[in-house]
């Protein structure tokens, strides 16, 4: 089967989908994205992502080029002509093509691009739980804005790879964690609170963290939303990170830390299953 | 006369320059530049950029797809294909064409893409002078790494524009200026010292800045390098910024504060000269 990507009002073969030099995306990180999760062929959260897509663009002044409908009878046409069951769409939203100056252009047409790719069933790594170390938070002050200026997440993922960690929780100048490069950051704490940074401008608004957060709120723990230091982390019960391509996945070490028996914990295997059943749109 | 631009190995006509939309430059910022200026069809200050070039991509362990050589040969012919004589050669060099993952995919080509543009003769701006406006910086904590993860800098530029200035001056934490939007700054205190910001990791080398350092101290004023904070560059004599687009630009306004009588200074004119003199290679 080939894949199929869209690029600005056509559905082209993968090869051939590209976009121009000057697309303001390609030389000054100026748009947004979001990669969303399918299953049996239907876009999941659908509503969440499109909010947050909004508000990122909102916060870079693009406009949205088209409506949610017409966005999302693309999605769904891409996920089509691309045989998705089970998969990702990504999608891209830059200021568009303009000659390279870097204050925003006076007209111009934003760049819509969207590709998908199939995902493996969930392996070992659900199971036995998996790494991450900490490094510090360098990247700029806005990391809510869902934007394509990921270089220094780039650099701190490989920092993670190279330390056979599966991600790196980065922490702010007051030794709390913010988040991991793509992922959210959670502990559950021995008396059995869930605690997760609040959504402010320190961190992405991850729409598996708030869909989380709501059922756990319901059927679970207490989730308590404030900073939690690297320290608290490691003598933390159970740990655990979410992102709509990790779901939830339990962490059972932090740098050299053993968290808990180095097994996924009780309260994390039973927020996998919650989230597992929670189909949301 | 038709446009070209260099991608990966081929001179193309300029519509038709193009990248793949999983080129790494485009979804993670994940890429490198020079902005290079010409001068009677000649690349100035050559080898500066490619320092600097080398630079960058060691910090991003980029691999240089091709020799300093080569791609002085490339940007030659970029400029003679454009018919540049006095313009500006715009390189950039990301990771590559891979699957979307954060970390560094492990076989990959980095890609190449050349623009040139020719420029107008110097407008009144750099008669008059013009204003800036100061703004917090929220820019990850490695600028000194000339990448594409630009989109604080389009921000902050925006700003400026919006406020009726030519640039924005970013300020850190502790209340000094660290440089522009895409250009280095510059005062002159009342007793003559040039002061700029040491190229630490907290602003970008710039390769003005750099001549204009060796050559203030060979020729001109005593050039000492510390931080200096907003309240002192508005009480100072003089104020100026440069960059290779911007060679010297005086700076006459800062916010709401006139700049010594609101006129390019002596001193400021003086480099200005000193400055076009420098061919540097």
């Amino acid at each position: 089967m080939s894949r199929v990507a869209y690029v600005n009002g056509r559905y082209l073969p993968f090869a051939e989908a590209k976009v121009h030099v000057e697309d303001r995306g390609y030389q000054l990180a100026d748009g947004v994205y979001e990669v969303m999760a399918v299953r049996g062929g239907r876009l999941r959260r659908a509503e969440r992502h499109m909010a947050r897509l909004d508000r990122s663009l909102a916060a870079l002044r693009i406009p949205l080029p088209l409506s949610h409908k017409a966005l999302q009878v693309i999605v769904a046409e891409v996920v089509r002509r691309n045989r998705i069951a089970d998969g990702m769409v990504y999608l891209q939203i830059t200021r568009g093509v303009a000659k390279r100056e870097h204050a925003f252009p006076k007209s111009v047409k934003p760049s819509v691009v969207l590709t998908a790719r199939a995902t493996r069933p969930r392996t070992a790594e659900w199971q036995s739980g998996v790494a991450v170390i900490t490094i510090p938070d360098i990247r700029w002050k806005r990391p809510d804005i869902k934007s394509v200026s990921l270089l220094p997440n780039v650099l701190g993922k490989q920092q993670a790879v190279e330390a056979g960690a599966y991600e790196a929780w980065m922490v702010d100048g007051d030794g709390n964690v913010t988040e991991g490069t793509s992922t959210n950051a959670w502990i559950v704490t021995k008396k059995g609170e869930l605690v997760t940074r609040k959504a402010d401008t320190a961190i992405l608004h991850g729409v598996t963290r708030a869909v989380l957060r709501e059922s756990a709120g319901k059927h679970g723990p207490k989730v308590v939303e404030r900073p939690f230091s690297v320290a608290e982390a490691k003598a933390a019960a159970e740990a655990f990170l979410t992102s709509t391509t990790s779901a939830v996945m339990p962490v059972v070490k932090i740098d050299d830390a053993v968290i808990g028996d180095g097994t996924p914990g009780p309260v994390t295997r039973r927020l996998m299953a919650l989230l597992e059943r929670n189909g949301d749109g």
